[in-house]
């Protein structure tokens, strides 16, 4: 394997599927707002990904089995859209740039495989105070306003580094559309509450008017 | 050089035969043992395999004569299986995880087209206070069970790092079965004592009701 | 991705254009003069660069918008000259040297097709005491000796490291010629002064007679 | 440019060359050597190899003329051999151990289409107290018995870094023979000296009978 690739467990039929990335990274603030997505929506996992980019190690389960790092792509459909929802447990090395464009824009051709044209991207930036608010970028200046609320901000003026900055910015080569929210973090640990924060608000953007029937689920 | 490649020196007509890797690596637990099942099946080198991410140095014998890093497989049959052995003196760097990946699938598409669907991978780790015993993984729960006694244990909620823990990972992707010995160790030094203890739960696994005979031969 | 790419906006006629360079760099001396000459010369975007060896991050705007690491051509006519002007926000990892050649490889085909066949690049070096002179090296030394004056001198015995060095190094192997030019800076924060400083050499060189004018303007 | 490349400067006729590799390393004393060695056979470069693998700056000379790092390839006849000489400014970093494997058979495939089956490369070793003795390694036991005396020992038990030792390593798995000449230095700067008594002992082995003559001319 020098190639990243594809594990395929089913085919789904999707309509302009909204890509939804919520990887492992810092505070893990997008995998834990991935994770309420997935078991909000009840998602299935229809396909794998694995890449030489990964580390080299396999993680071990309690039962001892064990399985080498990879990226899952989730499938669900509510009453408003369609989702393919990314999450995995590892990224490539920061010095290992290729590596990160290639993933990136692989993942992106799987998608728009499906359909897809719109992405939202799920991250953390580290502040000194975090209380809960969740910073906005966006593929176009009309996206970044659209969201916002008492509960979110623009990010203005920064770099958003990883799979949560690079699969927007190719995405918005290609001519999607799509934003980013970050939850803001001091930097330390796994935050739970940043992640359910950064969930909410996804879930105002993205299915509008469910948000007290998610909540109740969680 | 810029791919793997294998240096042939004969075509062993094999059944079945169990890939058993053994590389150095932590304690040299790995090739400690592996070096006592070539010994006690007075396995043959049948193949070598060169890879340009290997250290970039040659070794030097006593006799003043040099040769690259290099894998070497091993091929023996004894009367209840064929095994193919592999050994070697180097692993790619930490950093280099394409490197890792690539080798270890050239790996099993050498031993898949002998007819292997089965591994024993060996390796070490890193324990306070080790006691000479073996911890197991597997790719399945059944299989990390199977081989429990009073000197295993098995392996929980933790990473194994290297072609140890990839081979295991990348095979079980592939459909095989196989296990992972670890050799429990303080990390300093090559660990004899430790390598033969995981060697003789490797030949209970592999040989069963052979034990005696090949504690006497070693 | 794992190749670099041209993104072509526009596809201009061109005769002989001269190729100047000017990344962000030390003291972004090299962005800076390459900026001054895009106003000055009414110079417009016609394609853009992006390459898997650019770091993996977005850089977002004032107002939430966010965009991949890219390179840019500009094309400006000017009474006496055609000009490509190459300025950008990034460079590969000092590390990742085949990045850089390959790169610098890319441009120089993109720019030959073009019909260029001389190149200026600009750059910076670290200097105790930096009064704004201007070092030059060159493929040939009559074009080292034919633009010293009062504010310039050669540069000798040196390296020039990046894209700056490269691009001229590599430039001289397919038989182009050209100059490089050199800032000097103290190697702390971005230089406007020294950027206009060599922006003012550069214009002596490639538009002599128009100084006044391009001082005017800027 | 991805892949490294050759310049061909003229195509010599050749019999059975010798290949002699003298490159920038340790105390320069394989690069010193080399230079003695073309000096005194008035050998002409007739090729010269680029790689991405180098360092990614250029070179400025006195004249503040600059050029890429590059290996050059010398061919000299005299009445006892051909000979290849092979010497260059820069070497890959450590830590891309492909680029080492891969310019090493590029650099062999090279010299074989000349018809080389026999390569000396020309090196360091640290050691405390260095007193001009060289060590030498060699494809073979009777090979690196041969051309020991007084001023030279066996080198045993060691490792060889670089294209020094790499290149050695994968002409013996093609089947070339060839030695290696380790000269003994501190490690602090270039060693002058050191390189002229391993070119010395190159000389006794290559060109037996004629060290005199060379003397005098060096």
């Amino acid at each position: 394997m020098d190639k990243p690739y594809f594990l395929q467990l089913f085919d789904p039929q999707l309509e302009n599927p909204i890509l939804i990335e919520g990887l492992a990274g810092l505070g893990n603030i997008g995998m834990i707002a991935a994770r309420h997505l997935i078991e909000s929506t009840e998602a299935k996992v229809f396909a794998e990904l694995y890449a030489p980019y990964f580390p080299d190690y396999v993680m071990v389960k309690k039962d001892g089995t064990c399985r080498p790092p990879r990226y899952q792509f989730y499938v669900a459909k509510t009453q408003k859209n369609h989702y393919i929802i990314l999450t995995g447990d590892a990224q490539p090395s920061m010095e290992d740039t290729t590596a990160h464009y290639d993933l990136c824009d692989e993942i992106l051709d799987f998608a728009e495989k499906y359909g897809s044209r719109f992405i939202v991207t799920i991250g953390a930036i580290v502040t000194s105070n975090p209380s809960n608010e969740v910073y906005i970028a966006a593929t176009s200046q009309k996206l970044a306003q659209k969201h916002l609320n008492k509960e979110t901000l623009v990010y203005t003026e920064g770099k958003i580094i990883g799979a949560t900055g690079l699969l927007l910015g190719l995405a918005k080569r290609r001519g999607w559309k799509g934003i980013c929210l970050l939850g803001a973090t001091t930097g330390f640990g796994a935050e739970r509450g940043v992640g359910l924060s950064v969930f909410n608000v996804l879930t105002e953007i993205i299915e509008p008017g469910t948000k007290k029937e998610v909540e109740e689920k969680t």
